[in-house]
């Protein structure tokens, strides 16, 4: 860490010429070959996706299993590749290993060694679908996020709301979950409390399984009443996010001139913080 | 299209009296006939759908065949003759034959013709479903389709944020899904990842058909999860589309000329900030 | 008609004191006396319903038919005195007659009459249920109506685009159905295009029951791209009612001194009608 | 009551010091100790109701009931004395007793006590659940419910709108459950009334389990109806709450004194119309 600034001095000449020029295609997307490698990345992951989906049907995999590994050493020697090569030309390695999308890099070659060692169990596969993000990183370089990281905010702010109300519903779950266990006497699919949650929560979402559903005349009532709740207070969620997303679209349009302050409405006349005129 | 001003500029010598009213009548909805027109198709265009849908309801397809085939013989006579009168009345015939509408009236016609060729199939069928769709030309004439621009402006604006928002529900239906196979172990409805993924969907969706849903407490756990989850998260769109819909209300429309106010709505004959007179 | 204002000159000479008064009692609320008969009449509104409920469900009927018939002859006694008292005592007898409230009261004592001549069919049954709707009457007169009407107002002015938004929705499900009879094949649930659509719009509106769901991969992927839509464009009639509600809000706080216009929002300083200095 | 100012004259003098320590660990968060209790409080309060939970599972229940009785024994005492102390250290004990948390904390206890002299029944249980609502006393001490409180607010100043909303959706489903029942002429899940608007509201809110579905074509046809109007009109309750939650960003707050804007933020130091310090 504290021969960052030495590094970042020498820059220029300590980098070899195709380093920099790696680093540009590989992490960035401003040029051609950058944005061929980019395509070709989005296509492979897409592929290697696809691949591991396909295996998990067993009538499919009978047929091209053989297909399936070929393309899976390929996918995989090319991720290796890029991983290694992602690692040379970067400055700040440990920064890159250890940072979400290093992660998810090194996840997506692992499962393939691990396998080599290992018998392949069906916790693997989870772990080749992790792929599947490395979409993000090239969505960003798209440009494509923007939007996202619009929705992502705006969810972040709310977060503390949601959770309050997340908890008030479970809460209110609960308890009519174990209301319904009184009432409906240990019927099936109310044997206990828990198995009485489930069948809350399936209700007040708005799901509604059916796998579990009331029989007698009174669980009948309490579930018109839960389902009329959880038909109401869907509101909630809703109110709470819309408000916060009408707030993120005004703050970006405006910025005090004198003091910075980008929460500036559209009918301000004066920076709220500072006092200065803005229009 | 180099002669397209020329066409323009000898527009009333060229073009036959009858022509003109023709169009008139058929492409516009200003004049007497020319409503009657509209509502005359508007009828066939419901009949011929209506014929279409109960025909493949075999009970009732044994008993009135002959009276289908004949309808649809008539239906289809006086659609194709309505197509080549519009081909023959507009000016821009190419523009025409491959606008939107265009097809649309084409692919009306060309299933009942190709029957005569070729053994009917069940493709046939969508084809002649899509008829439905020249309701909207109508609609248009009639001057109601001003609100459904709105909404699918509002919907093609806002199109960006609820595509990310959906890539963000499929990686997590598909990841949660991953995490279910190995969760439920391949039992029923949970063999492959593609099926799990199905099941994911119609849970955060809060559909909740039930052909397929958790056995083990660990699943049914996870699936509490995702359906909260689904619950909440079902606001993200809707705060999308309506702060986009607020935002068509006033943006849309009017800057005051002095002050530069852009919330200026519709109805407004002054600015509401600085009294300066807009209409 | 022609005698109405004539009525209006003369009405207090020409009126009764005890139809003054009685009319006060039933058609206002703002004595005591009008407050009780208000109360009495919701308990037996409330009680009828009831009756008529519990008369439908077998069991309960077999034990307590007697009873239920009894009551059912002094409410219908009860409703068919307050119908002839309301008509006596108000002026526009036939003005309340063809009301909406006076059809509902009708309809509320028709069927017990109805029933002494003709035998009881299922289609009393509807009938007997409207009487439920004079609660309105009574909410109404309670001041409790307000909010209610707001409701209404913001339903009926975003009504149009509502509808339009119906009208996409059940032409998507239509075609989406149709498409559906394809890929699923005839097979259970999907045997006409009525029956598909009956599917498509199960699962569009997120309902999901279950009854019929897709069997084969194709359908399964089909659903799935049906679900995310329908969860996705249930922001467009929130949106559209939610901008509605908004600008109801608005309206209601402040009034142009001036010209009277009552669309001002919060933020206005001039009256944008007429450019009166609000504040 | 009377002596009640008489009490808080001689407050220092008359409280001895290890109350005035007691009540500020116990009754606030402001101290290590006090925090330290908050949390012990709250991990015991999630123990004992996961405890209550797995009691009424039966497999696991009959591996652990000796475990589950100890431990509800050890945290009933502490609740006991939990409970004791409280009223010893806090001076307006009747306030505190009657108080809503302060029932909450004797039901948490009430049931061991009862179920020393009585047989345990399964009403016991959902008492014992209650003990939950006691994480509402800890959230608010760790600040953590300014949020929830917003989101109740939003909720009570909208309930008005929403039981009227809730309302006409019963009356609704009422009504067409009745419809229904002549409709589907007393088919499984259709014999009465109640039963029908039990399916209503199950189709109306979107739940949909499908233990009850339409099998004539015609009651397919007006549940499409019902599904239709669910899915829009859920923008009811929705548009109530997020305009009510807007609301409460805005006008809780401030008015400018001198220009009397009354849309000033939180976190406004000057009004954004008049540039007058708010703060």
């Amino acid at each position: 860490m504290e021969q960052h600034n030495e590094e970042e001095h020498n820059y220029i000449s300590e980098r070899t010429k195709w380093k920099r020029q790696l680093y540009r295609i590989i992490f960035k997307s401003d040029t051609k070959l950058g944005k061929l490698f980019d395509i070709i990345l989005l296509v492979l992951i897409l592929l290697s996706t696809f691949i591991v989906m396909m295996e998990s049907v067993k009538v499919i995999d009978a047929k091209l299993h053989i297909l399936f590994i070929v393309l899976e050493v390929i996918i995989t020697m090319f991720f290796t590749i890029e991983y290694i090569l992602r690692i040379l030309v970067i400055r700040n390695k440990r920064n890159y290993i250890f940072s979400f999308f290093g992660i998810i890099d090194f996840l997506a070659i692992l499962p393939f060694y691990l396998s080599l060692f290992f018998p392949i169990t069906k916790y693997f596969l989870i772990i080749r679908m992790l792929r599947m993000l490395r979409i993000f990183r090239i969505l960003n370089l798209m440009d494509f996020m923007n939007d996202g990281y619009l929705i992502v905010r705006a969810l972040k702010n709310s977060s503390r709301k949601i959770y309050i109300f997340l908890l008030f519903l479970i809460i209110f779950s609960v308890i009519v979950g174990s209301m319904m266990l009184m009432v409906e006497g240990h019927r099936e699919g109310f044997e206990s409390i828990p198995q009485s949650i489930y069948w809350a929560v399936v209700t007040v979402t708005t799901v509604g399984y059916g796998d579990v559903s009331p029989g007698t005349p009174l669980g009948k009532f309490l579930s018109v009443l839960l389902m009329l709740a959880g038909y109401s207070i869907i509101a909630v969620p809703t109110g709470i996010v819309t408000a916060e997303m009408r707030n993120k679209r005004q703050n970006f349009e405006l910025v005090c001139p004198r003091c910075g302050n980008d929460d500036v409405d559209d009918d301000a006349r004066y920076c709220k913080k500072c006092g200065e005129k803005i229009l």
